[in-house]
């Protein structure tokens, strides 16, 4: 039950040569989002990483929300190092997609693979089928597909001035948490903020995606010229009632976890159609 | 056991009026892609259709290969009532995304619920990872998402002169059958097909998502003026070898058909993740 002399010899220095071990190795760590290089978000989250790790930012020189898991193959990629805000962070602005950024970052930009990426914080949802068209989520997941634990941070408030801070604490104890246990393999977590005080947050839920959807209306307009255009405009609709899902974790003053997968495999419905006449 | 002759009646009146039903009714078919409305994939497509349903083609104007998920929300859509070939289709350009098009069609420019969405015939594969990148595939997503029947269809040749005449017969079998047995609910078919002669392909198999992945490699350049671009190139590599897999049919000479979904919720990983310290 105990441990002999010689166990807790071996015991401290191992507790020793890992501390020694953490202290001289900081986590590198991939910063990026969708709303572009300059957003506060990013810099929210940039602030927190650099009181964890070594931090590289590849981020979007221009909005790239809703771009899905685009990238640029018929064109041309530009980066450039600059600064945007004081600190010890590296920046890069890349003119591509999220995913170009991780793509590059990885590949070009990075002396070494990162210990994690991290993506946003972003303006707005991307919980439930809202994962489909974020930026920031295929930022993450394009690092989980290259094999670097990744998290993608999203806060309930689509506001430029959205207020950050309430959530700091918490990005930086998922993060620490994802360091130290290690984000299943081939899972990326999609990490939502209710826009609550830090006070209000009741929690950490982990979640599964809700079955939501949008309701589209397209706002069709004419232009000076006589032509018509539209705009995409709807309306977000849940029916999924579930007490395990994000937006019921959301919507009770819970930050929510999706642990997400790039495995689009229905593999329950194999079974059936192998009886199909094919 | 038997039926007694009222019900042999009834079954008759049943049979008839479904007959009757389905002539009276083709099914509507939306037809999308991710290469733009003039693709000899979308053509062929668009032939092997009309001969099942009323076709009504929304395609974007231009190529929109590698866009993933993307959709229009910073910018305003515009859509044209043309005709790229003689037939009996309607067909619609749309100066959006693939997801944008199947918005649209969906929304404003149809005037039922499409019996079933097919968008293709790629040029390149969308098997593996690759359906993460796909327009093709974002389209027949969307069109799930909404609760339509939806098959994405690519063949394995990049080639704008590639030949879909081998393939015809085998997206009109999987059509059908689509049609008849109905897809399962929240599932959207992934179908590849090998860059074969008719009579060489083995047959269709139902299959899981290979793990396969780009090995990517940045071509580094410079312009004219001296700054540096790149452009994102890349091997595809697959350390997979099930044989349940869509490379391993594909591979062997058969058609891949993948049941894919949109619920991108790692169940598995939800009850390791509750044991977290968060």
């Amino acid at each position: 039950m105990f441990p002999n002399r010689l166990e807790v010899y071996c015991i401290k220095i191992s507790y020793f040569s890992s501390e020694i071990h953490k202290m001289k190795t900081k986590p590198l760590i991939l910063v990026t989002n969708d709303d572009g290089i300059t957003a506060p978000g990013i810099r929210a989250l940039i602030e927190v990483m650099n009181d964890i790790g070594d931090v590289v930012v590849v981020a979007p020189d221009s909005p790239q929300s809703a771009m899905g898991h685009a990238i640029t193959i018929n064109s041309t990629l530009h980066s450039h190092k600059i600064k945007i805000t004081d600190g010890p962070q590296q920046e890069f602005s890349c003119s591509g997609t999220p995913a170009d950024c991780v793509k590059l970052g990885l590949n070009e930009l990075l002396d070494r693979k990162p210990d994690i990426c991290v993506s946003g914080i972003n303006h707005g949802s991307n919980s439930s089928i809202n994962v489909i068209y974020s930026g920031t989520m295929s930022a993450a997941i394009e690092a989980g597909i290259e094999g670097i634990p990744a998290i993608g941070f999203s806060l309930l408030d689509f506001s430029w001035n959205a207020d950050f801070t309430p959530i700091k604490k918490f990005i930086r104890q998922i993060t620490l948490e994802a360091l130290e246990k290690g984000i299943p393999k081939d899972v990326v977590f999609n990490v939502n903020f209710p826009k609550l005080k830090e006070n209000e947050i009741k929690g950490i839920k982990i979640c599964r995606q809700a079955k939501a959807n949008w309701i589209e209306k397209f706002d069709k307009r004419t232009n000076p010229m006589g032509s018509e255009y539209y705009w995409l405009t709807g309306t977000f609709v849940n029916e999924d009632k579930g007490e395990n899902t994000d937006e019921w974790a959301l919507n009770k003053g819970y930050i929510s976890i999706v642990p997400t997968q790039f495995d689009l495999t229905a593999h329950h419905a194999i079974q059936e159609l192998n009886k199909w006449n094919l």
